[in-house]
């Protein structure tokens, strides 16, 4: 298996060594106006989310891993992910500042989802495929639907799984406690924190 | 059927009236920078085309029918179709007069794909579906390849194939003489010339 | 809405009635040798489930509604159902219980599934358009894997999900609790338990 | 490329030497009643195929290749491939004989498919990735139909097309000129006769 898990000594009880080759970062639905009638208490929790993301992204984009954009289109057809961006990012959006925080570079690939997960309707299995990805990060908005919705099918597609706990997060905690469950027990998949997992340049063995 | 096709008594045999409910145009690969070796036959046919394509879609958008660019996004996954565009009407571009003539506005709509069939690994599927779209109209480049794998698959979903055979450039005749032969045996299409074509806005019997 | 939820005056607090036009019950992997190490306890929970559910089949397929069997293929590329469903009735298989108990007929429809999700890869989009579904009713195991995933899919498609609570289950309480809950909350499903819902034969408005 | 052609001295000019691993061969719609108005042109060259068709799957099952039936359902929802063969084999069928020369062994795979490509709506795509498949050798009839179709979605995915030209047939002989045309101009494959292929069982290079 391309994972290594290490015991260490001190207070950090393991970490997790991802291989940049073949690893890709789900960013799903940050650019996010977060404009819905009792969304106060899920901003509250993506803020400071969206800070530790933008921490794990670059750690992970500097290392060499790509940074993928899985992000709802908002049933603008008419508009591209720049327009998207534009909207979530000004004065009167709700999610103004996770959107700032995790504004793409013209590094990042994007993938524009009509529905929950990134995988439906979608041109993500042929971006990964031309990547060569076999292990996907999930990160994001809301954990126990887009998210979770999305690495079902990452899953099912035979992707290994990558859940940094605490880059994730739900309408309520019980909610994001489950999805995080859901993706350790039946998708297999690490749910570690976010400072838990390394990334090594060195090729994986496929 | 929608179709309501009229021997009327003068020069033109035939009109196939389209209802504006339920149908769609599709220009398939028409922001192009047709960059390819041997390119000179296809831009010859492609240019006298561009400007049909453009007249009937005027015609087609006025009576209220949507217009969705189905276009190729050349590999470049982190560029939008606003960049394709640019590009494809660049100076350099040898399908810039293409481009340009048939270059989109904001009211179109657009779906990048990834392949050959715009329904493969797109939102295709999922826009007609919210447009409740039952029949296309597939027209661009090139008809032998690109317009004739989408009408495939649109033929597979159930939907009404119109093919205005001026309106389609192989990059030889044969192909295109072919490619429409096809649409219009195995997947029932009409491939009149795009004049023979109108619309109608009283609601379709579906 | 074609679902007419009804405040009666006796014990029953409400009833959920189906109409008969649009609706297909699915029963996902209830034929199944349940051949896994501690299958045990999902094994006394299946058994008086699928008691409830072969009920529930009858009265469904007896209103007019189709039952399709939406069942793994465990593996076997090579066999078709009627060879899983000889071998999950067998002597030898801890399931035969519940698979003997649900044994399709030959009036029902089947659809063989080399994932979780019904939907993947598989011929269900076809089989409910051919049958001009636009409700279905999720049963079966397990409730929180091959269930779940099934109705995230359905969802998706615009499906409206009926998931009678006493014809699903899970490996363990907690996860069954969890999937009918995110059943209901995400896809705003009804998981009444299966003697709640009636059949009407009248026309669905749709 | 794991495809080998090599100049000989003698009479054959070429042969197409496909490694055994990772490659498969699909049977299209060869079970077939051929049951259909004008039917007895197709009929009368579908019969002298099968029996070279037959041959050729014999040499390719015998040198370790998965024979994949890729079949029409016909509709029938509710039967399997069993019966279907039973149907298409009967007395009355007129495609009896056709049927019967390539009716498929216990080891053979099968894949039922609902409208014209092999790969819409089905299970091909998981199986041949089971199978770990990167070529495939298309076969059967209709060749400017369903193998067309197949062979085309086969591209889009990556796959390496081989087209034995003598063991595909279509209505006329214009069209599977121009079916087989298509595959080697666009689709890159080969279309040799049958029996210029042969088979290697040293590992592929991938």
């Amino acid at each position: 298996m391309a994972v290594d898990s290490r015991q260490s000594k001190g207070r950090r009880a393991r970490t997790t060594e991802l291989p940049v080759t073949g690893t890709a970062l789900l960013l799903i639905d940050v650019v996010n106006d977060l404009a819905f009638g009792g969304s106060e208490s899920l901003i509250s929790e993506a803020e400071p989310m969206s800070k530790r993301l933008a921490d794990f992204k670059r750690r992970a984009t500097r290392a060499g891993i790509p940074a993928v954009y899985v992000n709802d289109n908002f049933g603008q057809w008419r508009s591209d992910f720049r327009r998207t961006v534009a909207h979530c990012t000004s004065r009167s959006s709700p999610g103004r500042l996770v959107s700032k925080r995790l504004r793409p570079t013209s590094k990042d690939y994007f993938v524009l989802k009509p529905k929950h997960s990134g995988f439906y309707d979608t041109t993500l299995d042929t971006l990964l495929a031309d990547l060569k990805i076999t292990r996907v990060i999930v990160t994001g908005i809301a954990g126990n639907i887009c998210v979770l919705f999305t690495a079902n099918d990452a899953y099912m597609r035979g992707l290994r799984i990558y859940a940094p706990a605490d880059c994730i997060v739900s309408n309520t905690a019980e909610d994001n406690a489950h999805a995080l469950r859901q993706i350790q027990a039946v998708l297999k998949g690490r749910i570690d924190p976010s400072d838990q997992f390394t990334f090594a340049r060195r090729r994986a063995r496929r």
